[in-house]
């Protein structure tokens, strides 16, 4: 952060939305010393979002954030078009309904500064159909977090058929400096990276589940004492690179190859669906967890916090 | 560990098989104060396996544990029969054949003391099929490590049809005893759990990279940045539970449950496999990770140790 409050040129952000991922977006933005206007026309979001403002302070403050006056420099303004006027920024989390984000757009981008930068958290819907709302397709990008964004690093920059290469490395930059480690997809892809591979996994969670093999909190365990970790210091790839000895990741296709394609052909003709009887066992397991969603949720950002600062990911290390 | 240098019950262990998995076990059995005797006919093999534990001391000594003496306590004898003779548990690493198991362990029962605990390291065979060889079957359980063994927590133990509910108590309370997070399993699957959730998602990313959406160091750095850091601190049912709000697990189902169902369909459709062009591409790009495999595994091994101190998951925390 430079010393008169702006990031890769970004001063003033305008964040629309004020649900969890925007209320997040806009706490980390302030702690960085941004200034904020809050666009969202329902009432009683200011109290909301200040809520959530207060619940994030105390992780920024452990990585590192100044959070001594987080909203000295936050505005609401309900009305969209009067809260674009002055923005260097729009980052927008608003419903994941086309019809919605394309009258959402054209309003940013019909009272917006022709210079500022326009990103959309959408998780679901690809800049290029959002993009054929505004008369420049290429300002738009996706800026996809991983929830809460004021937490996680990642940050997917997923580029429509039209984006601007301006466009996607200003994104990029801006991300960085933010302190997010911002990744720019090659190729728009439903649900991007991040979120595929959840599923991916998931499925092969639930069918362990349901067929007795563990308990979901067995799983949990499983897995954060062992990929987990792995995975927290080197992705998937690396991991089978590192797995295989010196030969490294050709070694291990190799040999472990076909062992693997068999697995994946016995998956396939696993059935795993959230019907009655799925969600009612995985309902049941719930208690298991020990704790309000609340108290798990703390417990799990500590977790994480001393994970970054061990890996020196934090704003002080 | 008590002070006469026995864990859980266990004074003497016997290590069969000194590849890389063994050696591991031997270091950390070693350094947690048990006597071992390392049994492999392969000539040279003290040499490799003493090469193995002093590449794990510096690991250990990060760990907590005490590695001055690293092998004062250690015997080679590649006679398997004499091996066992004085075990109070034999785990072994052997290669992954059915045959040559079901020989070893003839010999082992045949050899070493009636109260014996009998563990395989194995990653694909069923206790329940290596058990056949046993005249007690009730002996016999998978207690399989995760590579490598004296670093990383989990030790899948898993129950064959027939093994004893003592051995499966016996089993764990030793890993646990030893510092390792164990983890029962209460169905014999093939690749048990950590592997086939590998897999699971393994099959997705190297769609994703086969596809050209991002690179092998892309994709890495995509889930270290996000799913590698909550999954090591909650998994993945915990972190659903957590990602729907108040509402936890149930509201998550009942919103996003139809849509990740219909990304597994899609996926289902995928053609993913290690042929010729995916191998060569795949090859290709290890280059990218930018260092030997030695180099690089000693890299992610004290990032993995950093973020093991900081979670309290050391021996001196």
């Amino acid at each position: 952060m430079s010393e008169n409050g702006s990031i890769a040129g970004i001063r003033h952000a305008t964040v629309v939305g004020g649900g969890v991922i925007g209320a997040s977006w806009a706490a980390l933005f302030l702690a960085r010393g941004l200034s904020v206007t809050l666009s969202d026309p329902q009432p009683g979001i200011d109290e909301a979002v200040l809520g959530h403002i207060a619940e994030a302070a105390p992780s920024l403050a452990a990585l590192g954030l100044d959070t001594s006056r987080l909203t000295a420099h936050l505005a609401f303004e309900p009305d969209l078009a009067t809260a674009v006027r002055s923005a260097d920024l729009v980052q927008e989390n608003g419903p994941e309904r086309l019809e919605v984000k394309h009258a959402m757009w054209r309003t940013i981008e019909e009272n917006a500064p022709a210079g500022a930068l326009f990103a959309t958290s959408t998780s679901g819907i690809p800049a290029t159909e959002i993009a054929t709302a505004l008369t420049d397709p290429g300002r738009l990008v996706v800026g996809h977090p991983f929830n809460p964004p004021h937490l996680v690093p990642l940050v997917e920059v997923v580029p429509g058929e039209r984006t601007s290469r301006e466009t996607v490395e200003r994104a990029r930059a801006f991300y960085r400096a933010l302190g997010k480690r911002p990744q720019v997809l090659r190729k728009e892809v439903p649900g991007f990276v991040a979120n595929r591979l959840q599923s991916a996994i998931f499925r092969e969670c639930v069918y362990l589940v349901s067929e007795g093999v563990v308990t979901m909190q067995e799983l949990d365990d499983i897995v954060t004492s062992s990929i987990g970790q792995r995975w927290a210091v080197a992705g998937p790839f690396r991991s089978f690179h590192l797995g295989g000895g010196e030969g490294g990741l050709p070694h291990f296709m190799s040999h472990l190859g076909v062992g693997m394609e068999s697995r994946w052909a016995a998956m396939a003709e696993e059935q795993v669906a959230f019907d009655e009887p799925t969600r009612r066992l995985l309902t049941e397991q719930t208690a298991d967890f020990g704790g309000t969603v609340g108290e798990l949720a703390a417990e799990r950002d500590r977790k994480q916090i001393a994970l970054m600062r061990a890996l020196g990911e934090t704003f002080d290390s």
